[in-house]
């Protein structure tokens, strides 16, 4: 029997979710990818830092710090609500159709 | 003159996100890479909610709030503190050097 589940898979962003949560793996691999593209940028300047700031600077907690950074920055790619756009483009508002009208 | 800057550029912190910010839009431009990678997944997991749920779920709008989830789980990659790993491992303390005994 499936009636005491606590899930609503009727809330659309929970439904979403269930898919996230199962390709969350492989996008943290694809994502490692990436930081690993630019991690002796972000080594280096931790490095710096320590030399100038003094020993206590811990670079590891610098950089996964940087990294979440990144991440939440990243997050502007794709704006809550309505995309706002620079240009002279409109907002199209669909119009819906009176469903009184179809008796 | 640069006596008024404002920036203290011997907080790490601020220091890092200097080059994070130089670095964010050629990270955001892989990132993208990522996405585009799932995104027919995404695609059709919204269109399925739209049509189980109802014509007024704006799927757009539902990928990008799952995108962003995807980007703040993926922090998690990077943890905050002390790494916490599961396992026998003991974190490894590096001694210092006793520098008074170079004298």
């Amino acid at each position: 029997r499936r009636s005491h589940m606590t899930v609503s898979y009727t809330d659309p962003q929970v439904s979403m979710d269930l898919l996230r949560a199962v390709l969350q793996p492989s996008f943290n691999d694809d994502i490692m990818a990436v930081f690993r593209k630019y991690q002796k940028f972000f080594e280096k300047a931790a490095e710096n830092v320590k030399e100038n700031v003094g020993d206590d600077v811990q670079t590891d907690q610098l950089i996964r710090e940087t990294y979440r950074n990144v991440l939440e920055h990243a997050k502007q790619l794709f704006p809550e609500g309505e995309m706002k756009r620079a240009g002279p483009e409109v907002p199209i508002k669909r119009s819906r159709p009176a469903e009184e009208d179809c008796s």
